[in-house]
């Protein structure tokens, strides 16, 4: 099974830096030797994910099938949509929705304002769980334990100024989360950025995913985000975990 | 190979209607055996991107660094999202970004808008390409002897009384939309639903995408959608062409 973990690799290799790879430059971002490399690419190619002019591959956008595959496969998102888009119309800041993976967050879905400022993370991005509100609540939903596994795992850094990176003082951002059921984190990921985040739960009440606010502090104040931004999220992500329990996909 | 284009399969096999997965169900929808399909799980899930309770199986969110390593390759997307949002604050409609794949496309981007009654496709999602707009004006940016192997590959049917199916009649509209340089197709995917698109263009001149705005016949006739709708889109899908040519990525 080792070739299907590199056959992932190779598809993974594509990005924004390498939209286009030739079969050397595949190989080195890989590991992989050039014949493992060309059996690779050969193969996604007769399967339709790659394409070539003989020289450079490119991936296709049959390999959104895989992704759509995950999206389509949790029917949270299909509820998620319109309460996302309620709250982004009501609160007039962008919404995202994220889950846990591993020591990151990885947005799912994500409802923008028309602002100039704004939030541009794209479906499937990254980010550390440790300084972002999404993940402080998406952390709050794992024990203790856990928690400072997760934070050993991958060791806070300082990403700006405002970043908490001491394992007690986030062990203790996270239970008070857990406590109050949401987060609020100012300008630990970025200068600037402050974001709001609420658990969504399922039947069981584990915390499945999390949904956010973030805007600018010129513009909105911690104090004023959490007088004017958290009834409003609070009470989207009440209704998706209502209805997630409801089971209701339509 | 076939262990790689089997795994992928197995990706492929959970779907809204099944998120989650026994061994059994999964060797059933995969047409694997047992061992086949058990051996590739727990190499997925080895790898991260599926997760299990024992008994059933469910893909990660890790599964979309491999859509997302698609969307991100292809510079057009950082830039045709402002492009797109400005187009739908104009025109009040629903607008959506594909590509071709074989015989469908492929929804990559798309900003919907706040109304009601509006296009639910997700990204990642497919259509047939013969019946919309998208369809035809990317079928357009082939030559005619390959639009005529894709119409041959996946004979055309009717959707609803409105779909063209005759091989001929299609070539000519796809034709049409070439010398025009977009393409209106009206209720022949949906009754009710009507949609204008125009090329993307990279710098050879190739169609590399293609833009559309959709709406309801019942607010905005086909007439009504050429005079109102059609310039703001032609003018969006020409501003990303070029801004595509001179490779403004920010």
């Amino acid at each position: 099974m080792q070739s299907f973990a590199r056959g992932l690799e190779v598809i993974r290799s594509f990005s924004a830096q390498a939209p286009q790879q030739t079969l050397s430059e595949v190989a080195t971002r890989t590991g992989l030797t050039r014949a493992g490399a060309r059996r690779i690419l050969l193969t996604l190619q007769t399967l339709g994910y790659v394409d070539s002019d003989g020289k450079l591959f490119r991936l296709t956008a049959r390999i959104l099938d895989l992704g759509f595959a995950y999206l389509s496969s949790m029917p949270i998102w299909s509820l998620a949509e319109p309460v996302m888009e309620a709250l982004v119309e009501e609160a007039k800041e962008s919404c995202s929705a994220a889950v846990l993976d591993g020591t990151d967050i990885v947005y799912v879905w994500r409802v923008p304002t028309h602002k100039i400022m704004r939030n541009t993370l794209g479906i499937g991005s990254r980010l550390p769980a440790y300084c972002t509100s999404l993940g402080r609540v998406l952390l709050a939903g794992l024990d203790d334990e856990a928690v400072l596994r997760c934070l050993e795992a991958n060791p806070p850094r300082a990403l700006t100024r405002h970043t908490i990176t001491d394992t007690q003082t986030l062990l203790t951002k996270i239970q008070q989360a857990r406590k109050q059921g949401w987060s609020l984190v100012n300008q630990e990921l970025e200068e600037g950025l402050l974001s709001l985040a609420a658990p969504i739960r399922d039947r069981a009440g584990r915390t499945i995913a999390a949904l956010n606010l973030s805007g600018q502090v010129n513009r909105t104040s911690a104090k004023v985000a959490q007088e004017q931004l958290l009834p409003p999220l609070l009470r989207a992500a009440q209704t998706l975990s209502e209805r997630l329990r409801l089971g209701q996909t339509g």
